[in-house]
């Protein structure tokens, strides 16, 4: 069976194709500052957006048309399998990322539910070493079922915090029977409809009880993938706990977690926190927690998670910079954690979205390159400090002076002060020429 | 005297140029679709942002760095002068606009204030004619000054109902006397701090009164330039009556007034009313109203008028394809209401951010056109729409059905309704291939 | 059958009562300002939010635990009509509002459709006529089912525009059927996903199209309720095209419908489009434009439309000065728009709900009748405006100033011009404490 | 010499009283839960908004009546000084706050700017003993002046950074002089305008450095005040490295610096975080760092910071709430961080204000008390969470739990799992019915 037939191989065709079936930028092989662009991008399929999802919004019911529709239970769980792995060889992505009842329905009882998806992970298994494709992160899903109306780790319901330990022990085990990269936590569910009805801290205590079991679970079996944080600052909750990295990370040190997690970044959650995607990756690179991204984009205007396919190059070039600063994503990748949009019903807008996403980051990456070859930034930065690689300002750095000696120096300064433009506009044109010339200056 | 003496005339020099000090995209006399790039973009200096503002901020004082803050009064006034046509001619832009009280100091009687611009008036007439320099539009400043706390025309205080008249009367006078093509409303006091306190209806009433005033004033001294309104939603009140475009449209038709007033669309106002810069040049356009523009942008994370130097090529590209369907701007223009940042302090600043501003329009301009002539979204229109170019589509077009018919016609319609996809995703992938291609594509 | 079996009638027991099944305000025969709180508040049920709703969101499955589940199809939509009947009862509401889809499930035709419909419609009369219970507003559900995904008076899909007509047309004869006192158009697909697909003008000029044919075909059968617009800004749409109140007023004075309709004001769409629920209730009053009230209220650090049980006594307290300085809302009335928390899934939730909500609104009936009849506000702004009521204020009001005038006047004046305080701290204290004492002044 | 000679001292009248200059709840030594509400309340009054600013905004002027605006300079300052302890008095508020510069100008030298600082800190001192009133805490101002452009503590510029470092040792000289109860700081400029010319990390490192040479210092000269940190998301600078409290607590964390510091949270600055004021409170009171209040408000809807003075009373019923669970405030207070609207000018404007934040939160205060005393919220959350006081819930808590034990546990489950309510409606009609009935019920 083929579910896109209508669809064939994406080859890359370069900037001018007129084929919309096409990449433009992204060459899987082609390298750039050393390693190939593969490498660099490290791409992944989300699973359910792709396969699970049916265009569903609160105002309206599904749209999308699939041919496995026809489908239902198990039946269905493995039309999607083939599904997934024929658009991933389509695309040339290697990597795909689930949620437990993204690959397999629940059954009557855990046990059974436990049994699909035993069947549908060696299902996967089987077509992963067929076709060379690899597990970026799977997670259970702790916030869908009404069990979880209340929370999951942060529940009031120990009944639901066993159920839920329960459901990430298992996804553990399937992560190492699948070799997965890392384990993904997301607490859609982890937060507070209202405080007035709400003990933050046990509900807090409760998570990090849970994180160390996790992480006490993973090393009893040999998991090694990296454990992930995805922060989200609300929706569907009003306040979630993962509420931006900064505030993870303030979690993880208090409960002796920090050595454990790195974060996986959304860029439409860091918009909806009152952040830019390269804000969140930034801080979370300088901290040494850049794990993995969810690659996608929201719309500023609208204050919900969108979870649109990544499109603008602005971000795509400013997260890639940080990702090149970070020597690349580790273990992690990008994920495309994006939906077609509801009217987008047809399965080749799938493969639309996906070649518009990694054209995108493809972009992006050749941009950030060139700039950090030519040092743009790196020099702006270097000349605009510079007052602290010499006399006083070396003594701050070095943590020779107190405000005593700071005092003394600052009453024989002379007044006014000279100061450095900003440059800031000047900053934004050369961050334009180089993104606008990049078709022509990358050689890749 | 020269306040910019370290900055060279500004010249084209292409994409590929290092020169800070260049025109990488804008070519003042390239043609685009049968006019110049001038003709399409009739850019335009903000002489409050340029030459007046010191780089203030609600939690600093000034910062600015200008050679004739030695001067007081009259002098700074003239020096400004100066000033401004030095930097209109570096960067060959041929238009600028104003505030009263950018030009001119307040003098200790409104006969005084009138001298003060009087003679403002003339040195700028002479400075026009001796620089081929042209008055985009002029305005009175109605909302910094202490008499204003309450409103202009929507005061509680007709003493400053009476002021504001006499404020209007003259700039419509200095206008006339200057050729001015458009005269603007920007009515920043014109709103509310609290509906406690506040008689809307009243308020509104004597807007309107105020409105049929100047449009009197301008046709018995026989100014003939367009009147425009420019819609901001809040900041400095609470709420503003032209709130965006279609509120100020809404008042208009309610007043009969819509046949004398068009919209100065701000890019920052658009977003901070929720809406996107194109979105509301669309609306306008439609609705038959654009009439010039204020061309900056904001930081949609931020909640206030960022009035920053335009530099997002999808915004300028989306802005000109309006202005391009519009077929040009008329008598308004682009107006660059933007200032530096508050660290850009420098005099070169200036000039950076007016490079930057203007090859990103020049930048759109070019995408757009090439967008136009290749039909790319008149195409997906033409063709999504097609069911109403026949049988019951043009029906309804032509007015010809009524419920009953329509109802007997989808009786008998078979389901599930055949769609077409909305197709978002290519479509945004078309577009980041015109604007990425066009510096190789169009030919200017 | 009787779904709320263990919630009994609900009586008025006064401010200090415990028991949560009690009315802590609302007595219904209590007279305020001459009319009973009945009259004035006119409260109706959402069928929708209260019957049809399991507790989806965007991120979890349904939660509500309601007796009725264990039927389908037809038999369901009839045991909600009886839980319909025994909640208003209960709670001694006599007014509710629907969606077709509401109250009786699509068939596999149209016409099948029409005949749920019919067998509904029917139901609901006899237990109407039963009961003593009006219909506020009946509606058609033109957003839920995938055939609206482009739209419905605003799709690219002639068919679907068929489709749509029809759906209103059944529903304007359920209208004239059970003696609706309004019909309610609100439009969720009406607008766009983005513009770069779109036909602004055409869907524009096809939304008037569609409502001018729904005033004809109310006419031809003799339903005389007022049709009603719900604005909201956005969601699911990018944009809708009846953003706020005045961009639907806008919008029916360019389509010359502004005589045909009027507004039914939702809380949470007014937040959502950056303004207070009494900004919207002012301009609609002042236009002559306010209709109807959706009762409910948005979390204003939440994005999205929340549609929370109106809790806050400081909006209930202004909407209902509003609603009082326009002598009540005619036919409209205040229909609860809105849903139990997804966790308050047990039955009773939906009691406590109503009750919260209706003391919510008796008690700012309370307190905004005593602001009135102490002329709090009203003295405020008499005194406020007073320059206008002499000398040339009032020759402003009167129309008989010119801009030479008022110059002239203006020459004269004495700075600086004397001003009054705003007051504004002082206001809120006062409405602070007309608030807090409502309990003990107010006698009804 | 008396600024207010118009305004006589203020006293409690109780709920129905009529003066404007009364009042209505706030009666300093009546007792709650057995303590002075002065004692819970422990309000300061803020010299930079209340007698410094003069009612500019990002588009006016000044606008404040004060008798004092005759003087300039060190005479301005002492006129101040005088007007401040004259305030304290008539509103019976016994603590204050300011920055260096809003009690003394700068001089021409930074020698000479100490001297200034020395006077009024000499005269200060002098007052407060007089008067019995006592320093709530001093900083700082390390925003305002173009020297602070690039920022303070985190600028590019090492002779700033000495600079800020002897200002902050002199405010801790005078804290100590004072006997300030804390010493805070807010970092206005402690951020960046754009991510691309910023050394994030260098700047937080130099940021913590400059943390541990304040406390080192403070150590030196035996100041044993409390460090607060001031968070705040942003404005004036896009981001500001103090977001949030949890943003600060992850940055004292990571830096050694939270057994130093704890959190002065400003309501105001909660909301432009996206979060509520309860939210802040109650996170740095689970995690033991709630150090003191800046008592305003900001509007929802509007993106700046207002500093509104704070009316709401059910912000201030949650935040007594949270104080009262915290056994207060500690060393720390509630400082009216709040100025008058710019068109309340009239000097008895700030008397109205400060008497309406008074009365807010001293009816907070009272509604908070009686909350508490009956458990109500107490009563919710035990009974929620009580399936963690028993069986395999007390197993989790503690501590004696993996994921094997809780996998074995859910397997034995029976679904669907039991669940309460969450109750949200009734929690609220709740607290709406202990708000609205304090004045009757809490006896002080």
């Amino acid at each position: 069976m083929t579910v896109f037939n209508n669809v064939p191989t994406i080859n890359f065709e370069g900037a001018a194709s007129a084929n919309d079936f096409s990449f433009k930028h992204y060459d899987k092989d082609a390298t750039v500052m050393g390693k190939s662009m593969d490498e660099w991008l490290r791409f992944s399929v989300a699973y359910w957006h792709t396969h699970t999802f049916g265009g569903e919004d609160p105002f309206g019911g599904p749209t999308m048309e699939r041919s496995y529709q026809k489908y239902n239970g198990m039946d269905l769980a493995k039309a999607r399998v083939e599904a997934n792995f024929e658009l991933l060889n389509k695309l040339g992505i290697t990597r795909f990322a689930f949620h437990d009842i993204d690959i397999a329905p629940e059954g009557n009882s855990l046990k059974e539910t436990y049994q699909n998806i035993d069947t549908i992970t060696a299902m996967l298994k089987d077509n992963m070493k067929e076709h060379g494709i690899g597990l970026l992160w799977n997670t259970a899903n702790m916030f869908m079922d009404r069990r979880f109306m209340h929370g999951a780790a942060t529940t009031n319901n120990a009944d639901v915090y066993a159920y839920a330990a329960a459901k990430v022990k298992k996804q553990l085990e399937v992560a190492k029977e699948l070799g997965a990269q890392n384990y993904v936590f997301w607490g859609g569910r982890e937060g507070y409809e209202t405080l007035l009805n709400t003990d933050m801290k046990r509900e807090m205590d409760n998570l990090a009880r849970f994180y160390h079991m996790a992480v006490d679970y993973a090393k009893e079996i040999g998991f090694e993938g990296q454990m992930l944080i995805e922060p989200k600052p609300r929706e569907p909750m009003k306040h979630q706990y993962d509420f931006d990295v900064a505030t993870a990370y303030a979690f993880l040190q208090k409960y002796d977690l920090d050595s454990h997690f790195k974060m996986n970044i959304e860029s439409n959650h860091a918009t909806l926190a009152g952040h830019t995607f390269e804000h969140e990756l930034r801080y979370a690179r300088e901290m040494g927690i850049l794990g993995s991204v969810d690659a996608n984009q929201g719309d500023l205007l609208l204050g919900w998670d969108t979870d649109e396919f990544p499109t603008d190059i602005y971000d795509a070039t400013l997260a890639m910079y940080e990702i090149l600063k970070n020597d690349g994503l580790g273990t992690g990748g990008l994920n495309f954690d994006a939906k077609v949009r509801r009217p987008s019903h047809k399965p080749e807008d799938l493969f639309h979205a996906h070649i518009a996403g990694m054209d995108t980051f493809a972009y992006g990456l050749k941009a950030a390159s060139q700039l950090i070859e030519d040092r743009v930034f790196e020099n702006i930065v270097e000349e605009r400090y510079s007052s602290f690689d010499k006399g006083v300002g070396s003594d701050i750095l070095a943590g020779k002076t107190s405000f005593k000696e700071l005092e003394a120096y600052a009453l024989e300064l002379q007044e006014p002060i000279e100061h450095q433009s900003g440059k800031q506009e000047l900053i934004k044109a050369k961050l334009n020429q180089y993104i606008l010339n990049a078709n022509n200056t990358v050689k890749v």
